[in-house]
């Protein structure tokens, strides 16, 4: 092929792809707009999502994955969607090691002989341990002591989370969480404590998961209350102190859960749907309430908003609301979600998870390419009325929407204003109380606008199988 | 006796009254006054008090009377007055049953089978109970019930207290805590429940002392935290409830602690005091720093800044600083230490004790007589740039203060701001971090210039024995 001909090809195909992409441009009828509009009006003077919250953590409380409450909560979410009128309610197992508290507790030895609040981190061997505290800042400065200096103590690393709006203060805390343990065995400690990754000051200790690299012996394994953290400074400040920790818990074999997930079923192309949800399950101290009772409300509410639409109204693609399993102990919901629905990504048109506690949603982005920013502007102008601020290129996928996303799923982020979040996160004071009904409201607005807008939309917002290239491009 | 002759003898009579009163009203010096405002400046300084109630709450921490704790406690008061440099340090005893808390657990059985946040009341028998639940808005509803309606249920009082700066509405909350186990056991109740005493919503119970009227055998008592209170009375709502209560406590004998004093020597009258205090147990959940480390502290801490004064300087009277023994169980150290001191009662010139949190002080009063306003005026006065009304006729003496103040001793009460006290009192968070050091400061320089000021009066604040009349009047 000579240069001018392969000039004239060249030519030939950019303008192809450049009138496919306008082809493909992806739009929000105006009529969609208008219904939409109506549709946020209803959602806001609504306290679906607050009864349905009320009901998940009065009835069933506290459903630690792949216990006896978490399959009530199971039990609890299929009657809740048939009750709501889903069209189609089913449910996906997913199985997972299980992991259970049965009790802590610590003291202070000595002469300053006084209890600690602790709580297990999840997936911390049981054990008791009696030692001298060795404190730390920071993982940093755990991770820079001599290899064996902890031999036989148990470190204490007293890294202090900070609040923001966005929770961008529990990246380092969730970090300290998961890597602290390895790190503490590394240098010969019997027994891991930390600061709880919260902003509170009361004395509720904040759990939540932690992993052991392969090869090293787990040790036991807790997070302080943040006033018994300062405790213990107070106390390591005045000389060596000896505390004894005992842990009663442990994974306990296999369990089965399931994704539980209903289905308002879309006007004209009902096999394609956009995906909202939350986590069923919860830590076993609170009642899930903020995490994620609500994520579940307001989005099994939004689902059942659009379902009361008349025919005529209800948007082309169904709506899918998903409360997913074990999100928890390692998005295990979200990853079975992923590997059952794999093949049919592409009938995903976007996903999006409430997993932030009940805040206001402050914030409206997408993973949408090109030819689908012009349709996330008209979803953004829909959400605006809310207080909702259009903030393209921020965020990511909520959890149990990432491992899918990673494959190539497009998904949507409704941010909610977490600045209490990580107050209550994963604490006993995890109750329903800590929810304003109104706020919850605004956010059953917000994802009845979304859902509905993208389940309206014509043309889609990028749901497409990564190429191998694309993984290594984002590696 | 003639009339003319009478009239003229009680008129004579009356011209004398008349002029002992003149003569007797009590003054506050000028120089005093002076005096005292340089003091307030430097208390305000101060960061004493705060530094006091880290001492308490870090060293001893939680210590429940009698305990273990309990005794530490009385070690650090001693030579804490040593190390404050008071001129004489001694304890007196005070011997009183011995309660303990082992432990305590509630669950809901059945379809919505969950724990509930709870702790045994104080003088609460250990015991376990399974029954249904009966809920009562308040104790006129309980106490209103038919008897033996109750048989083999346990009774819920869901009795809400209200929020108040004067913390008014803790007369209901303790009321319900004192009467409501006897008033259940009346009705044939197996367990008594109450929705705690505090103002807050986290998943803190509020414990505090019970007692069960005579003839009655007690019952498993607790109190519930507010966030579990609502849960039971939501579940209520759908239907009856069946709980199992489980406490590990109870009475284990007799214990002797100490009421631990300093006293910071007066010039020119030195054995007649003021006596300003706080006590020195608390529950054994939190670490008792609102109730009370910081009454000790600023009450320490105020006898060591007069005592910093120079020689010429320093009030006639001396200032006496009392940490009492077990306020929380019924006032048995403010009880001792008025039959110890009966005889002396005269030679208190006045008392006032800080047992209301650490939140600033905005009201003076005292008990004074007439001689005394003017007086009592003058201290108001030095108190008025710390933000501290005078408000004559209101309020009353202290806890500790109070067995003292029936037999006839003259108090003074600093009333403190207790908007946010019983989000606390008596639960797990009462630690540290609950405590404004600035608020703290003001307070110290509120005791410091009243106590300053009232031992360096010319004249009393009138204590004197009650006579038999008296008391019949007061009754």
């Amino acid at each position: 092929m000579r240069a001018t001909l392969w000039a004239a090809v060249t030519a030939a195909c950019l303008f192809t792809a450049s009138a496919l992409a306008a082809s493909r441009e992806t739009r929000i009828p105006d009529g969609a707009m208008a219904t939409a509009a109506t549709l946020r009006e209803r959602a806001l003077q609504s306290d679906l999502a607050w009864r349905i919250t009320e009901s998940l953590t009065t009835e069933v409380g506290p459903r630690l994955a792949g216990s006896e409450a978490d399959a009530r909560a199971v039990a609890w979410a299929e009657a809740k969607f048939r009750e709501l009128g889903f069209d189609r309610v089913w449910k996906e197992p997913v199985t997972f090691p299980k992991w259970e508290r049965r009790s802590e507790r610590a003291e202070v030895l000595g002469s300053a002989a006084q209890p600690l609040a602790i709580a297990a981190l999840g997936g911390s061997p049981g054990g008791t341990v009696e030692a001298e505290i060795v404190r730390f800042a920071d993982l940093a400065s755990l991770e820079a002591a001599p290899d064996g200096s902890l031999a036989g103590r148990i470190a204490f690393v007293d890294y202090r989370m900070a609040r923001a709006k966005d929770g961008a203060g529990y990246g380092q805390g969730s970090r300290l969480r998961s890597r602290g343990p390895s790190a503490a065995i590394r240098k010969g400690a019997a027994g891991f404590l930390m600061r709880s990754a919260g902003t509170d000051s009361h004395r509720f200790p904040h759990t939540g998961i932690t992993r052991f690299d392969e090869g090293l012996t787990p040790i036991p394994s807790a997070a302080l209350a943040a006033p018994d953290a300062d405790q213990l400074a107070r106390l390591l400040a005045r000389g060596p102190v000896r505390v004894r920790m005992a842990l009663d818990c442990g994974w306990t074999g296999q369990a089965t859960s399931y994704n539980v997930i209903g289905e308002i079923r879309g006007r004209s192309r009902p096999d394609e749907v956009v995906l909202i949800g939350g986590h069923l399950d919860s830590w076993d101290q609170g009642t899930g309430a903020i995490d994620d009772a609500a994520g579940v409300a307001i989005t099994m509410a939004a689902g059942k908003l659009i379902g009361e639409m008349s025919r005529r109204e209800r948007p082309a693609r169904s709506i899918r609301v998903v409360a997913f399993a074990n999100e928890e102990q390692g998005l295990w919901g979200g990853k079975a979600y992923a590997a059952a629905h794999e093949q049919a990504l592409t009938r995903h048109q976007i996903a999006a998870e409430s997993d932030f506690g009940a805040g206001r949603v402050y914030a409206f982005s997408t993973s949408a390419p090109e030819h689908a920013k012009a349709a996330e502007k008209r979803i953004a102008e829909a959400l605006a009325p809310l207080g909702i601020a259009h903030a393209p290129g921020t965020g990511g996928p909520g959890p149990d929407i990432s491992p899918f996303a990673e494959k190539g799923l497009a998904w949507a982020r409704l941010a909610q204003d977490g600045t209490d979040y990580f107050d209550y996160h994963h604490t006993a004071d995890d109750t329903l109380d800590k929810i304003d009904p109104r706020a919850l409201a605004q956010n059953l607005a917000a994802y009845a606008v979304f859902a509905y807008l993208a389940a309206s939309a014509e043309g889609d917002f990028g749901s497409a199988p990564k190429l191998a290239s694309d993984e290594a491009g984002a590696k």
